[in-house]
């Protein structure tokens, strides 16, 4: 599974993938709109920081992109008739924030066995919430957004969203110009695709690498090969992590992840939840199961942490029942 | 329960209290050692924000004064023998982190009914715990200092600890230039003094407002009273609020409390179970009872919150079945 990336002194950028300049306008765009986390030292500090994405006012990092989209959009004045997405939950519930940010409506497809708090928090943001069976949502989406000439916002295989999920790279390399490692959760991969874009450019020596559940480790699977793979939902569907289910990931964010992930691991059932719980008790940060999996990898393969080490934990929204049992399981 | 102080155009200081300079030293002297903590948007966001004390590393405010008196201690050449606080257990833990970080032991005396998960914090940072009955426990610090000419660190009532907690003001103002309202928990009255001084400094139309437990309440009965007042630890002893249970604000703290504080509110035990859930659930950090009673009031006694409110979550570390307990209750 472990594999090494050559990389460039500095990346140039080309005509289709993002460039460290579409992650700086992106920062600039959410300035002020997100919260800018803080490194929060771990383990007892000096070695390992987390990066609390959950803290953002929709609890994951995910509204970070959808900010930056919508910015875009409205830059462009093409978000007057109001904009749709689909999504496992976190993005949809941070499109739905960022329309009503900018004042336009929001139609949100998410999948019918999201957690019903994810489900929830869009429709209580004023988006109008459809259920779908999850091979559907992409479809229905795009149906949604012919029939009413809505704008779509993907969850990730776009490049003002991997731009805007980039700017968590930018704020980790201005706070720790000396980072070794950047262990980052892995489904769609918007994520790791904008903070490898930021990462490897102003430190090329630091190392990013992937960490996705073993049973939804397409993308392990996948850099292995050299060849993007899917997962069908059957089979990624079993991990408790829900926001991690997405078959595999995209088609532009596979090309940034080809080229600039150094590494990718998977990380146990377990493990998921036993990361959870300790970022409950020495972290005092909730997370979801998806939230964790960089932890997780943290706890579990700590020889992946090369240098000073942050993890990205990147969402919160957890059923309060599941977070309970956690913490009296683990 | 209801007091307005008039408070002049801008503090001038005095020989004896904090002034705005001793907390802008101490800024200087904390940062880098403390977290930044940013402003998180509450209940949606544009009148509510938290201030997530509970995100530093020692999981509570604490370590602001601590590192504080410690480095006014390590200027002066007087912490060489080492340092002896007393504690109900955050400021403990947090004299241990500090004490390490400059090299110097640490003895920390702590009430015989603090929850374990503080008092093997305090040990695992090297520091030596003894545990005491609470109304003891200052004296046996003090017989700690005398017998092995350490230097005392007392958990509120002295002035480079308050100048240490006013940090958490000086940001306050600093990302929420507008703020209207604080609300803080008091206990020894440490932090309230301290962001007193800076908030009512830089702001002096914002609202600083102490919030207790119903059950111990000795500093909303001093304020209408007009005097310091003194609950006794069988009365204090009943909170879940563990961190709250001090007898009275000290007689420092109480100085700048009588000038500076706008007014006082108490809540309910429930109230502050259900914070805590809320902060879980919808915040995604981890309270303890005595770092949500801040939000308690923001939820059952929204007429206090004037303008932009910012609730400071003093601290988060709680024992985890406790913490289960409330997500499934409330």
């Amino acid at each position: 599974m472990i594999r090494s990336t050559p990389v460039g002194p500095a990346y140039a950028g080309g005509v289709d993938q993002v460039g460290i300049d579409d992650v700086r306008a992106a920062g600039e765009r959410v300035a002020g709109r997100v919260v800018r986390t803080p490194l929060l030292p771990y383990q007892g500090g000096g070695h390992a920081w987390l990066k609390p994405e959950n803290l953002q006012p929709t609890g994951a990092f995910k509204l970070r992109g959808a900010l930056n989209a919508m910015g875009v959009l409205a830059e462009a004045n093409m978000a007057g008739r109001g904009v749709v997405s689909y999504s496992s939950g976190n993005h949809g519930r941070a499109v739905a924030w960022a329309a009503r940010a900018y004042g336009v409506p929001a139609v949100v497809v998410m999948q019918d066995d999201s957690p019903a708090v994810k489900v929830e928090a869009a429709a209580a943001l004023g988006a109008e919430v459809v259920l779908a069976p999850a091979p559907e949502r992409e479809s229905r989406a795009e149906a949604l957004r012919a029939e009413r000439g809505l704008a779509l916002v993907p969850p990730f295989d776009h490049p003002d969203v991997i731009a805007g999920q980039g700017t968590v790279g930018l704020e980790i390399v201005e706070e720790l110009p000396d980072v070794g490692t950047v262990l980052v959760p892995v489904s769609g991969g918007g994520l790791i695709a904008g903070i490898a874009v930021a990462v490897k450019t102003l430190r090329p020596q630091a190392r990013v690498v992937a960490v996705e559940p073993e049973l939804a480790g397409d993308l392990a699977q996948g850099l292995a090969a050299g060849r993007r793979v899917r997962w069908d939902h059957g089979r990624t569907g079993r991990t408790v992590a829900d926001g991690l289910r997405a078959p595999a990931v995209g088609e532009l964010t596979w090309q940034h992840i080809e080229r600039l992930v150094d590494d990718a691991v998977t990380v146990g059932e377990d493990a998921i939840l036993a990361a959870m719980a300790d970022l409950a008790r020495s972290a005092r940060v909730v997370a979801e199961p998806s939230g964790a999996v960089a932890t997780a990898a943290l706890l579990t393969v700590p020889e992946i942490a090369v240098g000073r080490t942050v993890a990205v934990v990147s969402g919160g929204n957890v059923d309060p029942v599941l977070l309970a049992d956690v913490l009296r399981s683990h």
